[in-house]
């Protein structure tokens, strides 16, 4: 089983390169993905070798559901979007994690799923650090 | 709460016309997408008006990720695929419906993710039927 303790869990490397980091929930780091095209989290269970969510033991399915939910609201809500999109793809990044992202119908992409749209576009250090500091206010959640 | 009773739910128009029904688990209809290029179901919770993952009560997001840890298990057993991509996306068609898709390293769009790569494909009745005929046993539903 893959209830591996914490602290041998460290993150892939491409995804600590594409994101800023959040905070930890209870199972899943958070990050903010380098976009500023769309407010885009990803969660990424703490748990070393899991890249499928079916890796997971069915306590840590649920705990992944349940901040699943908790970061889909809080995005929902400090962003007012019309849709929140869940995807746990990994076909690049092995390492299991959990896109959640805010989209609304004038964003980029719209109606399409973000993936190969448009090429992403940097943020303003003080946009991403604000929208951070929501989250992490909301989520109760320290860097 | 959208806890409605099943016999007022109805599957999507555009879901419809897309798939062809596998059969129904406790909370969703199972669907196979009329697509050859992947082997891909789709669950859709028969709650109406759930257009969210959130828009379900805890009980349901709960039953809703067992059946999608079910169908995945199900999907990676008689497919043998190299990753499994699960996704609630619904700009389009705004009814919850969850992809669960069998990707593997020589399909038509890895390692994409499959949404606007290609034309689906369409199947021979009886490939389509023979998948439909593995799902529905391994998940115990009939149509």
């Amino acid at each position: 089983m893959l209830r591996s303790s914490d602290d041998r869990f460290t993150l892939d490397p491409q995804l600590a390169r594409d994101t800023r980091p959040v905070g930890d929930l209870v199972l899943c780091r958070v990050l903010l993905t380098n976009d500023a095209n769309y407010p885009w989290l990803i969660l990424v269970p703490r748990r070393t070798g899991a890249s499928e969510i079916i890796d997971l033991d069915s306590a840590d399915q649920a705990q992944l559901t349940a901040e699943i939910a908790q970061v889909s609201r809080v995005l929902k809500d400090i962003t007012r979007c019309d849709k929140i999109n869940v995807a746990a793809l990994g076909n690049v990044v092995a390492q299991l994690h959990v896109h959640i992202i805010a989209r609304t119908r004038n964003d980029a992409a719209w109606p399409k799923p973000v993936w190969g749209v448009v090429n992403a576009k940097g943020y303003q250090d003080s946009t991403a650090e604000r929208l951070i500091r929501q989250v992490q206010q909301s989520l109760s959640v320290t860097p």
